[in-house]
């Protein structure tokens, strides 16, 4: 009954021997109990943010639906064990193109261990997290029939510069080739999916908004998801541009302070997405674009 | 003619041997070269921004007025050297309170050596740097002709812990002894000073909405300067209350990237002041005030 998932862009992937998360034919998102303490952590995110109610159903919308843990068979083979049972965020989604974008200009937190840190830290100067507030983590851009996915290796996507989160910003919403390294890319699905009253930048702010206040939680090392429909868009209906949190295994609770580090981070993508929707195209087509067709697999879009 | 300020809160102070700041009658400032090449690189800063025609106007006056630079003679008694010429920003001031808050979860910045990364992450670690996305550098406090200023000195401020940086915001604008380890913070001087639409907490909205959107700079490791005056308030005119940003030996250009570091910061001190505001008084009377007390200094109040 369970299996893969399709489009898991980001993590652990299950596979021969690998513990990932699987899906189910229902919509349910099974993500395995990380190593460490974070599985038990995360359950313990879900739980008490699934009862809070100081929780808004604006803001609750943009967090994965939590039903529970389940001891199920695990994907490496290693038998049954406990799995975070939650909402697949892509079950009902038609090749969507996604991108995973860990947020905040620091993934590590003052309360875990020195050797934590110091690796976080390491990691965080060598991506664009210190600089950009944010990180790319994995992206999947469906292109058409023929050609599928653009789905760059997570080698590649770790070296990801500055400039190279700029541009894939644009191409993520862009109807030429994002392997076309000739092309610039045109950003002409921008307005559909990051721009208007229910798009992906209304979204954010939406988010911005509830940062600058809420000191519940702060969610280090956590993603914002951003998913849309290219082909729903084509037709002319709508791309369903919708974002979600995911991952917290690495919440602690707030305790009068702001997630100044998310909050920060945020501000850091909504300006870019901004300038992606008004202003001049400057990020035009760079030398990183070649390297980045070198690595890239290009998968056949899998279809339900 | 040049002489020591009187109302120096942080930072290297000038004294036998000893290099620091001189000020001089007609209202200016005059800031020697810092080592390495933080004097030249603050001199940059100035000069960039000085002739910057896209600050706007409402922006600008939250920065002191930039005089050039002069060689005058240098306070340590080592002969003539270069200063930073400055306006005064508390020469026409009585007996002014004032707090000196380094904004940003990090005083370091990528660009910098690693051996001084490695420095300031330490001490972001140690201070409330990295957990409150800002720490105190200095502050005194007016409380009466009797008493005169409330100035902690440097080492206590330099261990300030969440809590205590919570109270003293408190403290700052209340008219019971800061230094009363009995009486709670009345924060009734909060209306006047952080809240009404020329306030300090409305200056800092505007502050944050600039920062929401400018990529021009990015103010590593740089003050805001909360001022006013307690006399003036209880004689029932302004307080003079006013923010203004200090200390930029470490700016650098930004690159189609927001502060986020400085954003991140400013909105987790808008928001503590917000609740000092409107929020309940949960920040009551710590064991902590105990601690402050004992280490204070309690200066006469030095007039002009």
């Amino acid at each position: 009954m369970l299996k893969v998932p399709d489009h898991q862009v980001a993590g652990h992937k299950a596979g021969k021997g690998k513990l990932g998360p699987l899906v189910d034919d229902s919509g349910c998102f099974y993500k395995p109990y990380q190593c460490d303490d974070r599985g038990s952590k995360e359950v313990a995110f879900y739980t008490s943010f699934s009862s809070n109610t100081k929780i808004p159903a604006h803001i609750r919308r943009f967090f994965p639906v939590f039903y529970g843990t389940k001891l199920v068979e695990a994907s490496d083979g290693s038998g049954l064990s406990p799995h975070i049972v939650l909402q697949d965020l892509v079950s009902n989604r038609n090749n969507p193109s996604i991108m995973d974008i860990k947020i905040g200009a620091r993934t590590w937190y003052p309360q875990a261990s020195d050797d934590y840190i110091e690796r976080c830290f390491q990691k965080d100067r060598e991506t664009t997290t210190s600089l950009l507030g944010f990180r790319i983590s994995g992206l999947q851009i469906y292109e058409n029939k023929e050609s599928g996915f653009w789905k760059p290796v997570k080698k590649l996507v770790q070296a990801f510069n500055v400039e190279d989160v700029q541009l894939v910003l644009r191409k993520f919403v862009s109807s030429n080739s994002p392997t076309d390294s000739n092309s610039v890319p045109d950003c002409s699905f921008a307005p559909s999916v990051y721009g208007g009253s229910s798009g992906i930048l209304a979204q954010l702010l939406e988010l911005k908004e509830w940062f600058e206040d809420q000191t519940i939680y702060n969610l280090n090392s956590c993603s914002v998801l951003m998913v849309y429909e290219k082909e729903s868009l084509l037709k002319g209906t709508s791309p369903g541009a919708e974002i979600k949190l995911v991952d917290f295994a690495h919440v602690i609770e707030g305790t009068g302070i702001i997630d100044h580090n998310f909050l920060g981070g945020l501000c850091s993508l909504i300006k870019i997405i901004s300038e992606i929707l008004t202003g001049p195209d400057e990020h035009t087509n760079k030398a990183c674009l070649q390297d980045m067709e070198k690595n890239s697999v290009i998968d056949n879009g899998t279809n339900k």
